[in-house]
């Protein structure tokens, strides 16, 4: 039962992030998309468009993770810096790759044509692969463990598309959620042993008050299908001996 | 014109986060905030609800920016373990606050009593002062320059609300927002050159695809009220020049 777990990190870069101006989504879409492919999510760290503050989080990160992943930073502009940054952090010099530059002629052909600010979009590390983009021109970058994908959500959500399945992983975590009209902390007792009491399982509690009213899902976790129902079976008995219905799915 | 810089960092604390359950709303809520208050968000780390990995997180982050806030994992539940990992970076005992104690048993007078689970949310690395809470019993946690805030996030509203104006800061930043239905890369130079010419000016350019069109908002900061206009009123200029109309305020 001791399966081995694979992890992924993500550096969110910019500073329309860190400002408030932007809320991120690229967080919650790569989660979602990574437990597909049987990876977890082990941290996120969100820097400035500052070069020392991308070396040190890409660095520190693809050294102790199966995989990172990079978004924002790599469009034309001047504030777009995260592929010299990345360099640095690789020790490598920056190219410009044949591949990407085919691929934005393509793209502004009846567009404009290749400017010099368009072309900044071809220059990867040097030893990268591309990762193609269905929605716009420029391609993401794949270096050995490192992907870099662009900002806008939807453009991060095609190229993920593009990856999907070409990751090694391991099991996807399963859940369940059951939600409860309590407050957690009438609960608490029941939540600690229930997980306590099934190996290889957590237990997650999030309360929340709507309605007027004071409730929490209970989200159980686990790579094996029958383990996690025997958890959340219990967890369901549990609420009824003490008179609570528990809602499937949560509230 | 050489401003002291102050600074905050943010570890938001959740497998909830991680997973892709939910969407992190306090990295928006908590930038905004500090900018009112002259600080800058510097760098997020979102973490798991594990021990190790919140203790690296809070003592990497609070040695090198002026203040340090966390989100998550201070509720009653087995996987609230913020309180303690703190403790831990901090290399201080846990104690039961007088404080937080009677809040807490006021506000469960009448909700079933004060249970030892909810006793839990009593609990402070030791030399801590507490921020009220307005939404719900349980109160924040100041200790010296580090705020142990509430995961659901209008909680986590309230108390930054309690702490509005305590927090020593510099100017606040200001921001022009400027839009046009251009391909960010036509301009690319432009404001690569825009910037340039304006010291203590930084300007984003942040790209979209709406109504079958390509456009960018550009957001142009400064501390400085006549620094930012300067350098926002020759962006619009330099717009006008290549025949496109910027659009005040962003599109």
């Amino acid at each position: 039962m001791s399966e081995r777990i694979w992890t992924a990190a993500l550096v969110v870069i910019g500073d329309e992030i860190l400002s408030g101006r932007t809320q991120d989504k690229n967080v919650a879409q790569l989660a979602t998309w990574l437990n597909v492919q049987g990876i977890r999510l082990a941290e996120v760290r969100i820097v400035p468009d500052v070069e020392a503050a991308i070396v040190e989080a890409v660095n520190a990160l693809r050294a102790r993770n199966d995989y990172l992943f990079t978004t924002g930073g790599i469009g034309p502009t001047h504030d777009d810096i995260t592929v010299d940054a990345i360099a640095v952090a690789l020790g490598v010099p920056v190219i410009v790759h044949p591949g990407a530059r085919a691929v934005l002629e393509g793209y502004y052909q009846t567009r404009g044509g290749l400017t010099d600010a368009r072309l900044r979009m071809a220059r990867v590390p040097e030893g990268a692969d591309l990762i193609p983009n269905r929605m716009s021109g420029a391609p993401g970058i794949r270096w050995d463990n490192i992907f870099i994908l662009a900002g806008v959500p939807h453009i991060t959500a095609g190229m993920l598309d593009a990856l999907t399945g070409t990751l090694e992983g391991g099991l996807p975590v399963l859940s369940r959620t059951v939600g409860a009209w309590v407050a957690e902390s009438e609960i608490a007792d029941l939540l600690g042993a229930t997980e306590r009491a099934h190996d290889g399982v957590s237990i997650g509690s999030y309360p929340f008050f709507r309605e007027g009213r004071t409730g929490a899902n209970f989200v159980v976790r686990a790579t094996d299908q029958a383990t996690l129902d025997a958890c959340a079976d219990a967890l369901v008995e549990g609420l009824a001996t003490k008179g609570l219905e528990a809602i499937e799915g949560g509230i």
